[in-house]
């Protein structure tokens, strides 16, 4: 099941594999420690970037799609976690109203609706369908690729409670990541659970709050195993903003990828590593893969006629120039499945891994972000591997051993998500 | 992975499964509820038996051995349950001290530890193995088939603590059935958590007390799904004793088993079950798989000279003349795998349907116990398809949706020894 991955491993992911399948009991002890202080997000998806030297998280997505790409294998996995899951929250429960997104009807994505319906069935819930989208006024059957059917309903409010016709959930699930803002009809609801909460979405959310958690989890995590952070953590800032004409806002810009520059070349010259760095500059809002800068010069960045810079103007154009940016240390892949550049993503329902697969790219480089059209997905086996390293193998050498290793990172990722979701709470606030 | 079963499938059993099926959600809540309620023993396989007209658990074990049985498939769902039950019961555990059958050194036994190691060692603990044979003064290494090796120890007591040298475990796993009664060791610990409790341990426990529990979640369940109990549920009672030469003993266990095989009698007219009925005789303890009588006609238990008949003479042979016996019904098993007897045996972590195999016997007869020297184990892929049955398969012709009920039924049986334990604990008395 396992494809054939050529890696350039090198020194220190290697050590950290070791130092990782070493440590394994009092990594699943730390965890389960912070899993008692803090509460994880019910569900995680999260992109890693393996460089060979280093592997970070560089995005943690708190409305996962794609559970349609793990392998039926995983399904055991992912019922039995979402079983605790909803155990915790609300083990009464009968009734799951789940809220897809609002504007995707892609059959991938229709897929994902049909296998999380199919999990939270198995796991003992009457699950349903309602949709945010308005123009939806009766039932509506969609057909999938298999040709099997999902019924997506209209939304209704009843004595401030969310649910459909006949239907009064006790938990409403979404996969719906809110970037337009939080909609009416999810606002101020009545002893119903909302999951995740709304300031998880991507109106309210922001990737600095999230990197700067994922900073302080690193932080502890590495002092665990007495290694250097950065090995696990992209080295990030406040990268300014952009708007065509504003050349102090650029000039701004350009400071910042200066600096990160100058931070990150001199942790090359630290492990000896011969690749050229390149940052990323990103919205601190989601945006879905769109407005994501490679920036591998600070050339490019300049433009003698004052012009916005080409490498900016797209992210201008996607209507994302007047937010904030951040920017991040670019993690090159160095992970490749046949000829493509591929990145591993790891999928979590509590605080458990349940699966994962490759993302990979044939089209772009390996420093580029490869989630877009074109991009296509390997299923992995993470199920019957990531809990399953095998002691004694050489590092490097062993698929079982590095989706463990995976799995771990990938859990990071998810704490820090949790760490954020209560810095960021805004009910919390109440009780300052 | 499945291998082809020979099932006679009729009418009762084949309702059973599309009642459970279409009961999912209904079952899986209901479950949840009881676990609300009540604490599920840590770690349980049961025994079940297909009749095609029934569906019955045989016998529940609260000291599971056999793990190594499970597919590796199984082993993530493994680590994740106990994870889970780690979790709940002590989510700080550093060292867990596993201490297995006292009189065990076959390969199989030893692979069943192995195995036992793997799995709470994956999900985060330091694990070592403590003797209760005091033949062992040092630690001694075991070699085990595949070359790799086990290390036990002596216990140590200290403070009132157990441990082994140098190593201070806050959990004690039993893998030891305790029959011939509580060794010092184990006993008056202080603030360890020792599991199963020691009023598991077939010293204390009782069947009659089991299959009493499991009468009563059999009926609740039963009521659930709107059907008869009797279908999950074999008929049960006191045996009475059986000793050489004790005539009027004898005519108290023929009374037993008469009125036993009288309601036995009425149910299979009920059904229209044209097979033959019989009973087993049993000691009210734990005994290994020695000294199950089976009983087809009362005849055999008259001897016109006065002697204990054939069919007793080995239950007292075997030391067990002096303690009560339980007369149960026998539910043949149907399940073929070639021209073997098969019978499908469930294991559960916490409240987890883990994993599951066939126990087969080719020398024994559907009516005969097939645990003994001589049986063999096919594992199935029960991980991979108990938890995801399949909707709009024809009943009985699907291995999911059997493998399902399997699980429902094997985690009543679980969810019985949760009643049993609390009705038995010594130390409840106290707030009575």
């Amino acid at each position: 099941m396992v494809p054939h991955l050529i890696t350039a491993l090198t020194g220190p992911i290697n050590e950290l594999e070791q130092r990782v399948l070493e440590s394994m009991p009092a990594i699943e002890r730390w965890f389960r420690l912070e899993w008692m202080e803090h509460t994880p997000p019910f569900y995680t998806s999260v992109d890693l970037r393996n460089a060979g030297f280093k592997l970070a998280p560089v995005e943690t997505n708190l409305f996962p799609g794609g559970f349609n790409n793990l392998t039926p294998a995983m399904l055991p996995l992912a019922v039995q976690a979402a079983m605790a899951a909803i155990e915790k929250i609300c083990p009464e429960a009968k009734n799951l109203l789940l809220v897809p997104d609002r504007g995707s009807r892609s059959p991938f994505y229709l897929q994902n609706i049909q296998r999380l319906v199919q999990i939270f069935t198995q796991a003992g819930l009457n699950v349903r369908l309602g949709t945010l989208d308005d123009s939806v006024k009766a039932g509506a059957r969609l057909t999938l690729p298999d040709g099997g059917e999902l019924t997506i309903e209209p939304l209704q409010r009843h004595r401030g409670r969310l649910g459909l016709k006949d239907f009064d959930p006790c938990t409403i699930l979404l996969n719906d990541d809110l970037v337009a803002g939080v909609p009416q009809a999810l606002q101020s609801l009545h002893q119903q659970y909302l999951l995740p909460p709304l300031h998880a979405g991507w109106g309210a959310r922001r990737k600095s709050n999230h990197f700067r958690s994922y900073e302080e989890v690193a932080k502890k995590f590495a002092k665990l195993l007495g290694m250097d952070p950065w090995l696990i953590h992209p080295l990030h800032g406040a990268g300014g903003r952009v708007g065509a004409g504003d050349e102090a806002a650029m000039d701004a810009v350009r400071g910042h990828v200066e600096a990160l520059f100058t931070k990150v070349r001199r942790k090359y010259k630290e492990y000896g590593i011969g690749e050229k760095p390149f940052v990323v500059l990103k919205s601190d809002q989601g945006d879905g893969g769109f407005g994501i800068v490679t920036v591998r010069d600070l050339k490019e960045l300049e433009d003698p006629a004052g012009r916005l810079p080409a490498a900016l103007r797209q992210m201008a154009e996607a209507g994302r120039g007047d937010s904030e940016l951040i920017v991040q240390e670019g993690v090159p892949t160095f992970e490749r499945i046949n000829d493509a550049v591929a990145e591993p993503v790891v999928y979590m329902i509590d605080r458990y891994v349940v699966g994962g697969f490759y993302r990979i790219h044939a089209e772009r480089r390996a420093d580029e972000n490869l989630c877009g059209p074109g991009s296509s997905f390997v299923p992995l086996a993470f199920a019957e591997s990531h809990q399953l390293p095998r002691a004694g193998l050489k590092p490097g050498a062993s698929a079982p051993n590095r989706f463990y290793m995976y799995g771990v990172i990938g859990r990071l990722a998810m704490l820090a998500a949790a760490y954020e979701l209560e810095a960021t709470d805004p009910e919390a606030e109440i009780y300052d």
